[in-house]
């Protein structure tokens, strides 16, 4: 495929926060750091990736519905929005790209809140609980996917 | 009632998108297409409409507030916040504007967490099922109740 | 569409109280009054009625049946039944006919029990919170579908 | 502690309405009243306020972000988001500041949904149910902590 | 109150079999039997009562709003209906009469769903495990209301 | 056992229109066909048929009381009344003859509300999911049972 | 039966108040009203009472287990601890003696956890709903029974 | 049809102990017994059957997917793992044959968590309540079902 | 207002261990420290204290009842008694004087079943999490009330 | 451990009838036997025990409390407060002694709200269904914990 | 009884790995401890034990079987069993020998799924919480009842 | 690290029919061609694979529990038993060693009970929706663990 894939990757509530406090329970890696690694994981499989984080739904929203016709895929960690957002899940489903949802945590071992999510149900799967590895991986299941 | 009655229509999330995408299940009908036609039933009714879509529950809520002074009423499709919001609930109440709730599609026969409305509550009534034609059943039930 | 469109409007159980009683709770519509406002109305769009109030479920579902080929559209208010005769649902279903489901108040801001219906999931769409109106609302919305 | 200690005081969706509205319900109390009320309790106790109001849960959660480093505690009223946003849950405890949890009302004699408060977990504390009495209470145990 | 009351007694599906079947469980009393001792009870109160037994939902609630303007009061044991009837709920609320509803077994010692009475909430109080003497205190507690 | 078994068959709510409506569904199996072949069974086993269908619950609870002393058992679809009839659960336990409960499709494939009988606990045993066999084979069952 | 019956009254929680406070509400029959017309009614039947009331689920356990042997049968009306006392419920059954549960209130008419009775299902009825004369007619009920 | 049709006929766990233990509570008809009728009544309809019965589930399911390709269809009894193997309802749906679960015992008069069934939904029917003549009308109808 | 204000104070269950044991979790705080410093806050603001500790709900009742017409207004932390006690509810709306709910602990951040309280609904507000200030503050808020 | 052991005994609501009442059901063991058993056997061990029965929440507390310092551990049959109480559980886990549950019956076999023990959580283990043996194999339990 | 009672100790799934991993957790003690302990137990009260140890469900279902006839009870732990297998209740059950339920933690301390015990219900007793010496307790608990 | 790693992979029940059967919905890969994937996949990484499937529950624990010491970790598709199984959790908690939970389908699409893992809760994390793919990221994401 000679053509240039890009992937829209969405962050969250709160993912701004990664690594700049707390670091003792974090660790230190910032989200500038894991979005530099997909940037260069994506460089290698000749793709290329639009970042986008916000804490407002809305803006999240906006940024999957201008993906359309742009972009072939979407790397979503919805955080917090995961659980409560069914706007989030209705714009994931109408873009109608393939979406993959990632969460650093393993949401099974918080609490029981965390344990359903309301947006996996419309991407085509969910990784979870191996930190930034967990956008890695993502990234390259989606990729695989449209390759 | 010599007096112009103009009305607030809010759409809320997702649904800028309609008749753009996936024309072949959601029909060819657009938002603005909605738009001019309860404009038209507006003016035949002697009313006004202020039209407002957004995909982000502060604005909605913001618009909301600024209409109370300004319209005699609001038409609603609160769309996925439906579900989630006790927000625009509040807002509705709080507004105090005779509310009309409606859905394009039939809420029951779809996903269970969608079969609840948290802001039917504070309407006058709800209307669902019938494509654009719920609008325009809304617009007709709010004017008559108003005029 | 030269034909004449027929539509058979049920009534479930405790709506021929309506006006009747307790006038100053319920208004003085009564049944009669919702019915020749709904029979002027179809004359306006060249339908004819044939209206049925009943308090046996089972004359309701006797009803429903022999419609089958004699009407092409339902209008019900299923009132009690709503939330609990899974066999009106079952008949809804079988005759196959579009229906609309009306109800006079806003079930969503009574008993919590009220807030389900069984027979709205095989229906067009359903209307709800307009007093009368919601007949009216409804009688169009199923007009504007067939003809 | 001769440093002045300054506190982020939130106030959730539609309480900018407060006092303007049904002022027979609500009394005649507004959200600048309070303000001053709380500028003036904190002046008396040595501290600054920095105060927001919004009705976008994003706009809140961005400045609860932007308060750690600048601000000592925060005293935050979620309204209709105590009961839905996660996302504002997960930044109140991203943060790490001593938060207190105010409501005008008593939640407990509210519709059941209220009952439950998301955010409560992850403040110091929380007062409900004593109006505008409850930020100056709220106020005062947060610097009681912090001095 | 020189005028004679009048009494509307109504028993639900299976209380005709009362007696008949399975003595050795039941006991020897039959339906007539606690009809002829009401009677006679309310004959020495100076009062009158009218007797339907039914099987059909539709059948109890035809009587009940027939019993508007011609009885004062409603003496009712919905048997199985007491469980499942939102629509013998409503006819007693619209009807307006002052109702007694009366079980013969005690509903608490049985299946779990006979716990729940649909219809108590509109009745002015509940009799239940005292065999046919729960028709007689009844009786007695409706006309002490009455007189 | 020289003496003529004669059992009590009943149809419940909706079934009267099998077969005559969408065949390309339900296929073209009529209630009549049933109602032959199991009139021709039960011949080749020297036992007679009583058979009532009808949509309205008093008439099938009617028909149960009538079975006592005049037939010795009863096979029953009680369709949409199986998952919400307590009246037809009690009239069964009341007869006190043996009951087989059929329904045509499996139950335990549809909609969740219709996995859960009433009725069955008081049946001798239950069969589903056979179409109009599931008659013949409760048929067949209760005769192996009375001879 | 020549030998005199004595029955044991047990008031429960709170129910001193009664007729002291808020008359406006509650009606202006006192604790020691409904006492004298017990005890009168239990004259006129050739009965006695012994008439206990605490705000204490020991002091009434400790009640009815001194009942046995001394009295032939209970009338409680065990107001909050009917809905959360297991240990009261263990007392009645243990003593063995029959008991009538009385409310002043319709229980069925207030907040959702008052609609369950724990005790219920070991005393041989309930009556509630009709002020001072649940008690009378609990007490006619229990004589009844014991003559 | 010429072709011998063959049938795997599975036992769950607990089901070798039948009428070898407990004959006045369960009858003394063995699991030999019931075999040896159900094999009669295949060769009388021109089939024969596999018969195995396990305690354990994996052993159930190895001989499910080793059905594939021998046998024509599955009458099986889960027993216990009815309410708790998604691993067999996996296997029976994988296996794709057509399957018929009975049960000896009518699981509706049994303890609640024996109501549902987590394999039914994957079999063409189930029959319960009818002892060993469970099975032999499963056979009759999968037999029915494949000739 | 020149009359002296004065509050009934009640301690619930196991208060009373306040600072005696586990000093190294709970503080060395007492209940007498907490006494003291609510005597000298009273008096302060020229106002009373009558303080009353008990593990027995009937205790605490009974001081509830004999506060009417004493005091004017009740602080209370009814502890474990405030996710259990229907009787203490009661009791608190009885009397009918404005009350306040204390903790000190957050009741959110413990076991699921303790953040639901019984008695909140029936007090003017409810203060957690601030250890004895608690206390202090819940006393500040109902003097406020009061003067 | 040369030290006398010294445990206190606690026996919850309606256990001091064990024996006196029903012997037929519940056998003739007094809860005096039981304690001379418990004795003789703590005599045994080198141990000493306070026994102390009541039906009084509140007495049962004060004991546990005033066990701090004089005993060692805590053997308790909570009875009907096991599924009500979260007061004792209070109490037991502030007094910080090693205690063991123990119950006569099984509760696993009762009713389901015994199914659940809010005491057991705060304790070292539990022992049900042994009858009086229960309380000899806690005692042994608890020594062994001890010595 | 002169003849040897022989008890079959039944161990379920990971039990094996007690005391050979995570020492610092769980201790050192092995099962072969146990095991040791307990066959010196029976010794002591002449008893024999036929010990066995399973992760596989049916295997402690067929060893279950096997023990009729040739054991007197049954000392079982199910482990994670305890929670999911209603064959190893229904195997109890059939077996007839009268069982006691043994665990190593107090399970009510652990995650919430674990409170339950599907088992318990059909055997004599339970005991927790006591690590090796629950199955001590429950051994003397069985051979007391056997003897 | 030059010593070489080895990994347990652990296919659950009903996995070995994968590609055999209905190639037209699963695809054609089979069970064997993942294995060999993952083989190769390990080889590139200097790691070997142990690959065991098994319909057995009990087997899947043998295996998990005899890794320990002979694997550095585990990489698991418990597929069915993912729902129901608490003895393959506590064998993946007991054996200690990293686990990677992985599904072929998205359990979010599926019924509702495949929603919930009671496994991943002791797993390092969760990865599903990608079919075989799935396989391939956990056992990177493994590998990356370890190495």
């Amino acid at each position: 495929m000679s053509e240039i894939i890009t992937i829209l990757v969405l962050h969250g509530p709160n993912l701004n926060l990664l690594g700049q406090r707390e670091p003792e329970i974090y660790g230190r890696t910032t989200l500038e750091d894991i979005n530099s690694r997909l940037t260069q994981l994506a460089e290698q499989r000749g793709a290329k990736l639009e970042i986008v984080q916000s804490n407002h739904e809305g803006v999240l929203i906006d940024a999957l519905q201008a993906a359309a016709g742009r972009y072939q895929g979407v790397l979503i960690n919805p955080a917090a929005y995961t659980h409560t957002s069914v706007a989030l899940r209705d714009a994931i489903a109408a873009v109608g790209l393939p979406a993959v949802e990632v969460h650093l945590s393993n949401i099974h071992t918080r609490e029981e809140f965390r344990h359903k999510s309301l947006t996996a149900a419309v991407c085509v799967g969910q990784i979870c609980g191996f930190g930034w590895r967990s956008y890695a991986l993502g990234l390259t299941a989606l990729l695989d996917l449209l390759q």
